[in-house]
């Protein structure tokens, strides 16, 4: 068996993930857990890796790459954003050494935009590992999950991005307000799915007014909980991308995400006649990080 | 001192008031709790008014006369909705008595609309207080809250109306979403929030990117957190406007709420160049639930 290289790390808002690397890029060995930034205090994050990297039995010696939250204010160490428009190979450069570790962990940068203001974290990582494997890649990245990304992708830089938080608000909506009495848990109709999307982005201003219709439409009509929670779900995304036309009108995005999800925003870009195409988010971000790693590295050696 | 003649409830989804009338229309007595609707099982809704005018010393020949959530199908015992376009005069008419009772309870109904679905319990009430003091009001009632109400009158009838959640989404993104992070809970600017109604009314396709930037503004610039609150609250209530325009433009528009809240609705409106009156909720509704209990009086002497 291989020895181990690095380990790659992601750690976010509301969890954590972690892969042992060896020096080909396979992964040797993996583990996550509920951990993220959200539920830890600062000196919770070194004795969380050490705990995980003991169990797995990873020498002292073995390096650490970490990208998200981890490097926020609220985190564990702070790794000062990066400004866009701005180049995706200094990333592993740019990354802070956490001090007094018993091994050398390093937390990448994310990426902020001063006008119109918006920040990333975890996010460029995906979008480095894309062009790590695409190094001539350009055009517009989706991100869809909680805080939706998209993001403009020209000449190996992030050039502009935007956040919608449209996984925060369905949560929401299908899970605490007043319209999830008229939800199941994964309810689906397709077809509601994509006239919500069309309701949605040929009146978007009228969006207030539609959500709560979809807790009348139960009462007063024969609407069904499947047709509902797709209902909101459309609603939601036709209104996202009302919010951002300038990043999928007449063009082909690439969505990085989890697969279920990558699948409804490509039937939503479907409707508005746009096509796309969905990448994995683990295998982007493992690339991120490994690109992220060989820089250090490279630059350690120069 | 005058004697009880009936006792007036408001019993929504979160709360629940009570007041012990006397012929005159004054107040005698008054109570109220968190027992709403969302807490109780149907057999709680007795025991609990009954427990209350245990406390009151109210005798059990005085009538009771209820509106709101009590007469949901998921309350105390289903008050059947009128049906829009619909006559309030005939409110206290079609309530349902609670069977079971020591005394005589009455539910009143609610209104719901076919087309667009659209359902209130409560606000109808409300609206019929306004009429039964001005009876030949016509024009446009907002009635702000948890769900804001958007309500057409015209010769004493509702003839249509809209909901928008507004109360709800702002609860969440100030208490619950990522936002929380960059608020204080009674922060506000009205700069800040005018600007926002602005912002929000001038391009409401736009309110899925502008909701993050509301982070990201106190992440990178120097956004305080009561313009932070503000602008949430401008960005939401300007969508909301947007929704229902044919509701408010060129029109002065009736407010029915609490006074904080309509006062902030007022300003939106301001925004708009367009004016409007406040009428404070809690006498609305005992004007309205009087009035049908005056109307059922005069049908049961008829």
């Amino acid at each position: 068996m291989s020895q181990p290289s690095f380990v790659a790390v992601d750690w976010g808002t509301t969890g954590f993930r972690l892969w042992v690397m060896d020096a080909g890029g396979q992964i040797l060995n993996a583990t996550q857990g509920p951990f993220g930034m959200s539920r830890l205090k600062p000196d919770d994050f070194g004795r969380i890796l050490e705990e995980s990297l003991d169990t797995l039995g990873v020498d002292e010696d073995v390096p650490v790459v970490i990208c998200g939250m981890a490097g926020a204010a609220q985190g564990w160490c702070e790794a000062p954003y990066l400004t866009a428009p701005t180049q995706l190979e200094i990333l592993g450069q740019q990354a802070v050494v956490v001090p007094n570790t018993r091994r050398c962990v390093r937390i990448l940068p994310g990426v902020k935009q001063m006008n119109p203001a918006n920040v990333m974290r975890g996010e460029e990582t995906q979008i480095a590992g894309l062009l790590h494997q695409s190094p001539d890649f350009g055009g517009t990245v989706c991100l869809p999950g909680t805080h939706t990304k998209w993001v403009r992708v020209a000449d190996r830089a992030i050039t502009s991005f935007e956040t919608c938080m449209t996984g925060e608000q369905f949560g929401f909506f299908s899970e605490t307000s007043v319209l999830s009495h008229s939800m199941i848990l994964d309810g689906w109709s397709d077809s509601a799915f994509r006239e919500a999307v069309r309701t949605a982005t040929r009146d978007p201003a009228a969006i207030a007014r539609r959500l709560f219709a979809i807790r009348a439409e139960m009462l007063v009509a024969d609407q069904t909980s499947a047709e509902a929670r797709a209902t909101l779900s459309g609603l939601l995304i036709g209104q996202e991308l009302m919010a951002v036309p300038h990043y999928w009108q007449g063009q082909s995005v690439t969505l990085i995400g989890a697969p279920t999800l990558c699948e409804i925003y490509l039937r939503a870009l479907d409707v508005m006649g746009v096509g796309g195409r969905a990448l994995e988010v683990v295998s982007m971000t493992l690339a991120g990080l490994t690109a992220a790693h060989q820089q250090y590295m490279s630059h350690a050696n120069a």
